[in-house]
């Protein structure tokens, strides 16, 4: 099956080089490896390799939920991956799931939800800041999730709109401000999660917890990287040191 | 809407009394902190509270993929949720999905594979000992989940049967000696997981994937949790130290 | 040089079968892998190996600071080698200091400390807790270290002894209501440290030092072990999560 | 007790400018936040601040082991303080230790183990690089350490000299090329340290090392310093993701 205009594709240089495009004739890629011109990419295979105007390899993949940052600019305050993943299982999103998301960012964890629920799934993005959820809005566009999310300009804490929710992950300053109307919108027994980078801030999250949730918990999560190399294999001299602190906790009446 | 014969429950005393049942009318559940009568399960509501016979509290909760060793009976060797949920993630695991595992082990990857992939997806588990594969469908017909599972017993180093796989997760002692027959089963681009306890398995395994798969890269995760108490917060004293290594590619052509 | 009555030594079978003695003729050690005459060690070499009356293999050898936990007996709210490594360095403690220990647990710390002093430094052990106070010099006794420490009952918040410190390490619940006084006691520059299990302790310490403390660090230390085994390599499956937390500052004037 | 010309001061601005200097009168310390000119140190006492020309504080300190980096320059390949702790720890340096290192690197963890080992203890620095043992000498020489170190160049697998060593530590590239040597130099029971960056490093070392040593562990540090601010305390965004691993075994005769 080869690649066509309109195919959403990964171009794959390396792992500092990750380029999401929707392929398109006569456009070209740019980067500081060389150009990429999409007529060049159209009849390839995915898996095939083609080469840079610099004559650097870069490989035609389809886009993982690992690579959505990629399309995402330059981003600074953001949920990632090795966070993002434990959030999603926690929360068991899966098709035809109805997640309410609080604080959207750049858009990140709207496009691995949009992603995980699926065609009939729906994801509620909420955010207090107009200007952020135009941007999750190009994001989530660039990747083509656009039609499973619904994005609403909102504060949070004052939510009063739908409800029976299978989950709801809130990435905002003072969840525990918003507690109690999540905990309306969410279907008995379903998950709440929060990301926190303070621990001040979870003991609120957790203290406001208390008496509507169960199975509360707090995780942080650490990714090690190793480098697999002839004679040379070591875990990544670089690695994050702290992001956030997850806070889980289930519905209860 | 009230919890019916039928319904797969989740009876949540605490972290370490997880149960999950099917609802049955005359069936009781016994744990070390009392017993619980389905019969007075039938009726209430999903995040609703009883007492066991010994007076201990229990929540009636939807299971989610992070109970599903909890359906699983004692086990040993087995890749837990922090692995569980990367690997799932990286591999982009979504509905639809046709995903091929390689050891089955007690059926937890399996069961997660399974929720994920929806109603349309499809699990080919395949394993070389026919005892544990037997176990793990009882595991996953615990969870309802059997439905979207193909069991095959086979050397998964010899497959040669379905092809055009989503992904591929394998957690068997020598993924190197199976990665040709992988690489021809996945459609292209899509990737490749192992699990892997030591790091001279890895280094083969990496060695195997070489010109095979791209964005080669090995992971390990830490997962902390957090007791957050008043004026008691600290990180848990207790803290799995190394489960295994996550190798992750995708196939090029 | 042989080894003669009144040596000590670290009768090493394996890494949780260390025992450090003095040797003394007649004397017995008893372990669960069998008997050691002290009069079959006397007069053998260090770095010999000798066998249990059941015919396991014991190493003479001369005890280290990472082995003065073995002659504490069963304990249980220890500071690890993990932690003490980093403190005593942090403290710079070397030959001819004068630090002062505010709780002394069982003595594990005070008898890193009087190791690192030399025979002409000073350790004053202060312990509001008679007993533990006893204990702790029973156990220094046991390794030979008891001339270089000062033990003295008293609650170290009213410290008003001894002054011109090299260095003050705390492992009390409140180490806040000590500051003042150890700040007095100390040389100026010098340095402080607290060891404390939760984040509420840390807070509370830090705010405390404000002002009378500079260049105010907070670290946790993690230590993996690796084994090496061949074609098994890989971290331990067990760690430590947490102790707690190292509190460093330098007074100021 | 005031400062005077001849006194080893730590010019503390923050944890990223930390000054080591003799002082002498005339000299000025030149910052990207000021300059301070030493003739206004004469007279203060330690733990004071001064201002530099640019307003900002500077702490009069005495240095410590932790500081020592500070007067090595820019360095690159360095054993940091979170390995040198732990390694000086198990092996136990403190007063008048004759310890023996292969691989001087900037004399960082020379410097450290010069200050442990006081007065009388030795350091044999053994490099085969003349041009890194001078460096290494002029560092030690900031640190008015000098006199407690004997700089040799020479091939340490080719160690033919003093013996009876309390403690060898190793920082080069192939250990294993040295144990036989290195096992010889020490005396019965004494702890032999070799710091690897790979773990391939670590396998040979430690199959090398099978019958001349025993207790033989193999350690990673990872030290995460956290934040404490006013509702916003965590663990620090940065973390050193890997250095080395340290190898640890006592000689066995």
């Amino acid at each position: 099956m080869s690649i066509k205009p309109g195919d959403l594709i990964l171009f794959y240089i390396d792992s500092k080089r990750k380029f999401i495009q929707r392929v398109q004739p006569g456009k070209i890629l740019g980067t500081d490896k060389g150009l990429i011109r999409h007529d060049d990419v159209i009849g390839r295979r995915l898996g095939e390799q083609i080469s840079t105007s610099r004559g650097f390899k870069a490989y035609l993949l389809k886009p993982l939920p690992v690579d959505f940052l990629s399309a995402m600019g330059r981003v600074t305050q953001v949920i990632y991956p090795k966070d993002v993943s434990l959030m999603v299982y926690l929360a068991g999103v899966s098709e035809g799931a109805k997640v309410l998301e609080g604080g959207v960012g750049t858009g990140h964890v709207t496009a691995v939800l949009a992603y995980l629920v699926g065609e009939k799934g729906r994801v509620f993005a909420v955010d207090i800041d107009e200007a952020k959820l135009k941007k999750a809005m190009e994001n989530l566009d660039k990747l083509g999730l656009t039609n499973r999310v619904v994005f609403i300009h909102k504060d949070i804490r004052e939510w009063d709109g739908e409800r029976d929710f299978d989950a709801a992950i809130l990435d905002i300053p003072d969840p525990w401000n918003s507690i109690r109307v999540i905990h309306e919108a969410l279907k008995p027994s379903s998950p709440f999660l929060a990301f926190l980078p303070t621990v001040n801030q979870v003991e609120k999250t957790v203290a406001g917890m208390k008496g509507l949730f169960t199975d509360i918990h707090v995780y942080e999560t650490l990714v090690r990287e190793y480098l697999v190399l002839q004679d040379g294999t070591r875990p990544s001299p670089r690695m994050i040191g702290h992001t956030g602190f997850i806070v889980f906790g289930r519905k209860i009446v």
